[in-house]
């Protein structure tokens, strides 16, 4: 039903920040739509070229002007959380036609821009990563069959079609929802998983470590990631991210409870749950 | 120092629970020590005449009695924690020379076998596994270079060596500690994460699953095992269990603290602790 209006019809795109999304952004534009120019946008001049000579970017720049934004381009921020809002802005600022970015927070950067005209920018999250970083790893396929949220505010129809046909032409199902909505939701399926694989990593002392199993390094897989990068994001999303820690503290002395008293059938039906949960995925 | 001391002497094994451990363990003496006998003993017949065909076990029995067990024989429990002991009693009566196990948990398998002669039960945890179940999941490297705790209690120094042979001759390093130790140990590296894991499922529901990422999904993957089997091993060690709990909520309210008045330094340093650790693995 959509199809028809949902074509990708990019002929530029400004990437700012080719990261690991950065650069699969980049890598899964070029290799469906080559006549489309990437245009990479950094800090390090040595890495935009070494970007540039693997294939992922057209050009590049290391700085936002509007000499080196064409016309109608797309604008997508790729950094991190708490460098999002000054990077959409600029881009607005040198004429970028639509911005959007692949942050894991939204409502922080809408706040953030509350001066900058309306629907100029739209937010994006594409569901989608890796434990890997650097355009090195980048991945023409990474955002395939992923969710990717858009959380259109007062935008155009028309913008935001262009938006979605953009994540669905590399791949995406995608899923509007408000900027508010979208935080609550990953506060629980994505803040807390890390707040608590953290929990877990910390609760352990090295000389435990030999006694750890597959449970424990699946669990705690994530609490590996960049401490720094998940201080914004957690930050940026702090409201929605305690009400996600006191709704998993309740469930947690529920179990504890169950365990103090011996009640075996509270507690099998509690991990049932949980593991139908699980099993649904 | 310990090699010529510890080499493999069993002639015939009994394993108690044909499932993916005792069928892992019956693969890997059947890959490396041909000459030796396995005995399976179990309740499902048909089951046990199809690993014995698949080449598991030299001979299988539904029955724990001295008939079936052989002079000098070596029994391991593979069965569910709180089926362990009241296997153990019946091997030690039909006069299998020496049992250990293969549970989770060791104190309360101790603490159920108080009127058996002392020294007769060695208890071990290997700590391998998988999310798959049954024996024909088995495999014959399950062991290889994992650890396995042994738990000796009043045994004697050729009985203890003998389950420390047992487990390094199929490929594990053995650690030796006392029933209690490794309960308080494992209550941290395995039941936590279980109940973590299970939390963490718990607090999603179905209609938000559409929004996990591979964090989610890593962070939750043991919260699909068998609730009934867990439901034992959590309640068979509860005091550490909930000591476990009260150190993990500890450090989740430190996060939330951290979160709820935006300080940064100590999210970072805490989410740094963490990641720290985890890298260490």
């Amino acid at each position: 039903m959509q199809t028809e209006s949902r074509n990708f019809t990019e002929q530029s795109i400004v990437i700012v920040g080719v990261g690991l999304i950065g650069g699969s952004i980049a890598a899964a534009v070029r290799k469906r739509f080559p006549e489309c120019k990437v245009i990479g946008i950094g800090r390090n001049r040595e890495r935009l070229n070494l970007a540039t000579e693997r294939g992922l970017l057209t050009d590049w720049s290391d700085q936002i002007t509007s000499a080196t934004i064409s016309h109608g381009s797309l604008g997508i921020v790729c950094l991190p959380v708490d460098q999002i809002a000054g990077a959409v802005r600029q881009l607005v600022d040198a004429d970028c036609e639509l911005v959007t970015d692949a942050g894991s927070v939204k409502a922080c950067v809408y706040a953030a821009l509350d001066d900058v005209p309306k629907g100029r920018f739209i937010g994006s999250h594409p569901i989608a990563g890796s434990e890997h970083t650097g355009f090195e790893n980048s991945d023409a396929d990474l955002f395939v069959n992923r969710m990717c949220v858009v959380t259109p505010v007062n935008a155009t129809r028309i913008d935001t079609d262009r938006i979605v046909a953009f994540w669905e032409s590399i791949g995406s199902t995608v899923q509007q929802m408000s900027p508010d909505e979208h935080d609550r939701v990953l506060a629980l399926t994505s803040h807390l998983p890390h707040l608590v694989a953290a929990v877990m990593s910390g609760c352990i002392t090295a000389e435990l470590l030999p006694y750890t199993g597959t449970g424990f390094r699946d669990t705690t897989r994530i609490a590996a990631g960049s401490a720094s990068l998940w201080t914004s994001i957690l930050l940026s999303n702090s409201i929605h991210c305690v009400a996600s820690i006191d709704a998993a503290e309740r469930l947690l002395m529920r179990f504890r409870e169950a365990i103090t008293t011996g009640d075996a059938p509270t507690l099998e039906s509690l991990l049932e749950i949980s593991a139908e949960r699980r099993r649904a995925l």
